[in-house]
């Protein structure tokens, strides 16, 4: 602590500007989440944050403890300021003070992106700025953290709640402006959900590269639909020579796919390697049948050719000193439709908050999209075969993903039911679900936890994703 | 709630004897955790849990709300009983209130295991019980929940905090007593801390099993002391027919380590069956040298002979429906020293929270003593060999764990610091340990959050297990 402040005080002396700062505070016994204001290497002005989110991702509660201190407002050249964290915004209990005009109200954030949050942002820095008659500034965070991306966006507001300049999302930016200045409000581009959604897989994958010290990154591409998006979205990130495609074919591989993941590939300009799985499938099977000739064949011999795949391209992660990317959706994992240590294997899951839906339609909407940030200059990179052939794992002859499950726009909707609504499996049939098709995929869900406590870490850009933000147990009896 | 309130009214209906019961109660918006007092279908007491625990394994504040009720004590033919849930325990508190005589304290528990709690429970209960001048009785679960493991040990204390009734420790057990008899003390059985974490081993491990519905259990044996303690605990536990042991040798296996695995499997009357993954390491290594040629030998080949192993053994987990317990150590878990989808694979790791000290000396303990409730009915189950014998992978020829780590002497020490006791480096290297070894190994906990984060799971008994308790980001720059 004593250090930090040294830091501080070198940093801002001599300066007239006030930085705010956002920084755990420690006193005895507790910390709190706090921002200070610094002047010319003095603290000039503290906040502590007063809300402490315990929900979804958010565990403040182990960490922080919660000031019940008023604070008074910051009095800046006779301007009445009021300082914000994050989740004090989110509530309404403002209501209930006495309705004084501020002049100006600032929110630093980090807000974890999840799809739709910033209309949340935008309507609770809306109803702020209306009843205090004041202007509002929001800042939030760019960047990430393990499965969490902040996708900046910081705005600022009019005392109306419209907002008057919307700065960057997705990358850092800076803006001057002038309080009470007669800022006309600016036309603001609309969000658009995939383009959005894109965006934060691209910074998620980006950043967890860049801070765990990867350059070089990789994945199996099997022709099908998840890998493709996984490899489109490496390949307009990061460049092309650190990015390298695998396509590891067994006997049970058709000659489509093959075709399929090198026109991908070759549409997307990255090398693609083949390195056939068939003698080592062969070679275990025969190794096995001393024990296993008593058994029929089942899932087993086909969880062998996924851990075969998962274990070649480990190897490559070795030796290359590459990022495994793992290539499953959301759908897939949420109802355990993949092998622990094989196809689940790799060190960032790229689309384990992505149903399969998405995954379709992020596709549709790159191949019409080619925004200036994409390192692939071109539309169209995702072969429609890919789009419009039928989802299999290819794991034995003639296999279909609907074999085993639903429609995936029926399982989606059943998944979001279940998982991002926390509905009960009453709730869903009455919605006009086939009571079979739901209390399946429950019991799909509840018997594949263990699957997914063993998963890769990959980004959150759902409400509620699979990781931090759903804590089921594996061991678990009840019904909902 | 209703279905639940007409079971409770059936199962009670003209029983004059007054149950309690834990329970979590639902309000609008909130949850309480609640114990009720019900009488022939009527509950005739609530009182609701004040203190949520919030650190370590708990997430208490997440799910529940705590109450600021004053509850009145419980009267019953003229004494006064106070009932109190778990955490409210824990408290100091009660010294500001109003000291007042009381007949009978009643705590409810399910406060998980861990090595020395005992002592603590003990403690707690005994000052509440000397300062309200009352006998108090302390009620815990038996039985685990994924990770947790409960282990009994409840108590009654009379009101000078002297345990006079010490019931079992892991299992269910029930007794009826006099409140204000002359109970005598009897002697309580002191509690061998090695005999206790055996035993919760145990319970863990057969809880996980049946609650998941696991009747067979297998493991790979490396001729170590890890998967010979991993058996140990497996033969003392489950019916021997229903554990099966492997040997996987690859040509690094010394002679001895298979000499070692037999006359252990011998020893516990468990079958071994030997499954060289020689002629698979040589197919993938032949298979990828197109590739690998270019590279100098590394860890990757290493890792492909564990991950060969996982394959297997995975491949036996699917076919014979069968549990794969992982037999790594917290010590080689904490640093790294483990192959990710290698002999990481499994559904259970059952010496994830246990030092590879402390492996050693549940070892030998066990060689001293086997107790009533052991399957395998005699001492000396692991031979000598195994346990004088230097550690070593033999993932190479010659390998020792000693080549990348200091000794485990010194490592467990500091991990212990660092992990156990959450420590910084400068309060380690001052009780004198090698600065170099004390940065080397802080580094490598650093380095492999990634492993641990996919780790299985596996029972905590430590005050700070790798799962739950210690929740560290995989993206981290941050020095201690």
């Amino acid at each position: 602590m004593e250090i930090f402040k040294q830091k501080i005080k070198n940093l801002t002396k001599n300066k007239k500007t006030i930085f705010a700062l956002s920084i755990p505070l420690s006193k005895i016994n507790e910390i709190t989440n706090a921002l200070l204001l610094v002047q010319s290497g003095k603290i000039i002005y503290t906040v502590q944050k007063k809300i402490l989110p315990n929900y979804g991702v958010f565990d403040e509660k182990r960490y922080f403890s919660s000031t019940k201190i008023k604070t008074e407002y910051f009095n800046y050249r006779n301007k009445k300021i009021e300082f914000l964290i994050c989740e004090d915004m989110w509530t309404k209990d403002f209501t209930k003070k006495k309705k004084e005009k501020l002049d100006l109200i600032v929110v630093i954030n980090a807000s974890p992106f999840e799809i739709g949050k910033f209309k949340l942002r935008q309507s609770h820095a809306s109803k702020r700025a209306k009843y205090f008659k004041s202007s509002l500034v929001y800042v939030n965070l760019v960047g990430s953290q393990d499965d969490l991306i902040f996708d900046g966006g910081s705005f600022v507001m009019d005392k109306f709640g419209k907002i008057v300049i919307q700065e960057k999302f997705f990358e850092e930016s800076e803006t001057h402006f002038i309080l009470d200045s007669k800022t006309k409000k600016k036309q603001i581009k609309k969000i658009n959900k995939f383009e959005n959604l894109y965006r934060a897989l691209m910074l998620g994958l980006k950043n967890y590269m860049t801070n765990n010290g990867f350059r070089c990154a990789h994945l199996g591409l099997s022709g099908g639909i998840d890998s493709a998006l996984t490899l489109a979205i490496l390949a307009d990130t990061i460049d092309s020579e650190n990015i390298h495609s695998f396509y590891l074919p067994s006997k049970f591989s058709s000659n489509d796919s093959k075709k399929d993941a090198e026109s991908l590939s070759k549409n997307v300009g990255i090398k693609i390697s083949e390195i056939s799985i068939e003698i080592l499938r062969n070679t275990v099977i025969k190794h096995l049948n001393p024990i296993f000739k008593k058994f029929k064949e089942d899932v087993t011999e086909e969880n062998i050719q996924s851990r075969l795949r998962g274990l070649i391209l480990m190897a490559l992660s070795n030796k290359l000193d590459s990022l495994l990317v793992t290539t499953g959706n959301k759908s897939e994992l949420a109802v355990g439709y993949s092998t622990l240590y094989g196809d689940m294997c790799g060190g960032y899951s790229l689309l384990k908050d992505v149903y399969k839906t998405d995954v379709f339609e992020l596709c549709r909407w790159r191949n019409k999209n080619t925004l200036s940030y994409f390192k692939v200059k071109r539309n169209n990179i995702i072969p429609e075969e890919i789009l419009t052939k039928e989802p299999s794992a290819e794991l034995k002859y003639n296999q279909k993903d609907s074999d085993l499950l639903p429609p995936y726009e029926i399982l989606d909707k059943i998944l979001s039911y279940l998982i991002d609504e926390n509905r009960d499996v009453k709730f869903i049939i009455k919605k006009g679900f086939i009571k079979d098709d739901v209390m399946k995929i429950w019991k799909m869900i509840k018997n594949s936890e263990f699957k997914r406590y063993q998963s890769a870490i990959g980004p959150k850009v759902s409400k509620m994703s699979l990781s931090l933000d759903r804590r089921f147990p594996i061991t678990n009896k009840f019904d909902l």
